[in-house]
């Protein structure tokens, strides 16, 4: 048995390897970008106006000046004017090209236009004022997207903006969950007094979502030739494959046995935390990396948000940062392992992120799932944890 | 001209009515829970073994008796057995019905077994230890998920437990988002050099995607009747509309009264914040929503991160608590306006979100927002925002 930044690091050594694609922008939301992306021209690309107004060459302001008339007017869309004569000015608009020979722009609200004539009503005009130069933000041919970034709205807006409609991006791996246990049957079925419904899967498929992963799902049953011949042609057809329950020291626990037996690798089976004791990680030579995750609904939530997103943000090269969060409550834990404690966490007037622990009855009881938005990392080397004190969280809900 | 404040309690004011629907597990995710959802047993549904071991009768290990002979093997998903002599103990699994006449489970770490005779090797053993009673969760009819959860997986791990594949949701808005300013292309065009490329939409449309909302895109040219009469088709078809550019004070921004020519009832226009100082808002009596937005990237960003998410969260009756976030170096101010900087908000190891500003050149550069992940919110009644100083903030961005 082995402990928990143990698993973390055994996992880190087996990531998987990507392949890359094309998506179009509406697609990419939560892939990663697989190419340095470049500016295809200054931004902005003209010296753009930032208020409405007039638009004037300042030496005349400096001079003295001011009453301009008014030349022309120019809107957001139209080719550059030129203001021929640096005594008169041009009414402007925002998102225009700045007419050559001006330089600077005065606001409606400081001016009063009478027929054609604008009167510039301060004296606190700076040269250059609202106009947002060309190449101010970014030059052309300059790195506007780096590889490695996960992709959001602000990248859409910024891909947009120089026209590429399509990205170059990591493709999530392939993958399937799969249920075991005799004890379970369907979501639409009626289950007998000592059946269950499966639902542990549901958890994981949602999880995979962020990553968009569609995994498609199956159920076996504890029949361990059947198991092995339904296993064997699965286990080809994905990069990841995701096992719920099967795995304890149970006399009907197939799953290690047959695993190994599909010349999948074990590298580690059971670590010291709870919930989740029984977890199974191995890897086939053919790629497909293998969490065996105990069945219940708890312990298998809390395993694929701990180890399945480690692994996925490591193999998607994801830089990802530690959350910290404050517990607001003592919490006393004595076995000596890693505790993943169902938490309530949200922000306070302080700038703190404040942990409620929501105590459940062990592993099986879900029903609190719903009230909490994440798991706390309490470390197996300490048996008080108090109020004040703070630790790694893992959020499995936006807060 | 009105304040932050003052825009967010008009909006308020106007909430959307959202329809009911039923939905599959496979789609709630983000929608929000229109029932309240009941246990339809209780839960755990049986007393349920949590360890793999024996089960024994308390009694005869009370009485000091440490070998119990096995009488059978039971696995989860088999019947209940009932253990007739209480001096044998049955095989147990996790996951399986406690059998009759036992109260607890024995792990296999604490026993030995030999030729069908399991003897304890510990003194510590507790009555009714690793068994969870039925009921011990939830009793049958008692209230799981409540009316007005967000969905996610949590929920859906629930809901598939109780056997319901379909839940009542409110249904997100019908919505359209219209682009406008004749100085736009679109993302597959090669602009001008005193064109850009459309991009603002694609910022509004992957965050309406939050609500489960996929908003049709259109673009309207800068011709006043030309605007109106496709305004006036879109409008009668959806419940929300975002409309980006064409509403501060230039010539060719006849967005305003083409809106009110069409019967859009004005709440305000103009808000004193930066950026996004031209947002306009109204409503049409047939219950069209209309947040017309300043056009540039950062602005439509901004104001749609904050008020359209405000609107919807208030329509949808999402409850949400403020962020609060640390600044971590000193920021001036001196507009009179409400100020959302764009800032980079992460965990630090004292359980503080702290922000790192990431300053632009003003509302047309948007390069950088691929840097920050939300808006800090500046208050209007300060000019200088010391570094340890807290204040309210909106991700864009997961953490």
């Amino acid at each position: 048995m082995i402990k928990y930044h143990e698993a973390l690091e055994t996992i880190s050594k087996h990531p998987l390897s990507p392949k890359t694609g094309l998506l179009s922008l509406e697609e990419i939301n939560g892939h990663v970008l697989n190419e340095d992306v470049y500016a295809d021209r200054d931004f902005p690309p003209f010296d753009r106006v930032t208020m409405d107004g007039i638009s004037i060459n300042y030496e005349s302001y400096k001079n003295g000046q001011r009453r301009f008339e008014i030349e022309n007017t120019i809107g957001a869309g139209m080719p550059q004017a030129s203001l021929e004569d640096t005594s008169k000015c041009m009414q402007i608009m925002t998102g225009a090209m700045l007419p050559l020979n001006a330089d600077t722009v005065i606001r409606y609200e400081d001016i009063t236009i009478e027929e054609d004539i604008a009167t510039i009503n301060i004296d606190t005009i700076k040269f250059q004022q609202n106009v947002h130069f060309k190449g101010e933000d970014k030059k052309q041919g300059a790195i506007v997207l780096s590889k490695g970034t996960v992709l959001g709205a602000p990248e859409m807006i910024i891909a947009a903006s120089i026209g590429r409609p399509n990205l170059e991006v990591l493709l999530p791996p392939k993958a399937a969950i799969i249920t075991t246990g005799d004890e379970l049957v369907g979501i639409d079925e009626t289950p007998l007094d000592h059946e269950i419904r499966r639902s542990s899967n549901y958890g994981v498929q949602d999880l995979l979502k962020i990553w968009n992963i569609n995994a498609k799902q199956h159920h076996l049953k504890d029949d361990k030739e059947l198991m092995k011949s339904e296993l064997s042609s699965i286990i080809e057809t994905v990069d990841l494959l995701v096992l719920t329950g099967g795995v304890s020291r149970g006399k009907f626990d197939f799953l290690p046995e047959v695993l190994e037996e599909l010349g999948v690798v074990k590298h580690f089976h059971k670590v010291k935390q709870r919930p989740g004791k029984p977890f199974w990680f191995g890897t086939t030579p053919n790629g497909t990396t293998v969490f065996a995750l105990p069945g219940n609904p708890v312990s298998t939530f809390a395993c694929a948000n701990i180890y399945i997103r480690h692994w996925l943000e490591l193999s998607l090269g994801i830089q990802t940062s530690p959350i910290y969060v404050k517990l607001n409550q003592d919490i006393e834990f004595m076995p000596p392992l890693t505790y993943f404690l169902e938490c309530s966490v949200e922000s306070n007037e302080r700038g703190e992120l404040e942990a409620t622990p929501i105590r459940g009855h062990g592993s099986g009881d879900f029903a609190n799932m719903s009230q909490a938005n994440g798991f706390i990392i309490l470390p197996s080397d300490k048996n008080k944890f108090k109020k004040g004190e703070v630790y790694p969280y893992l959020f499995y809900r936006k807060i």
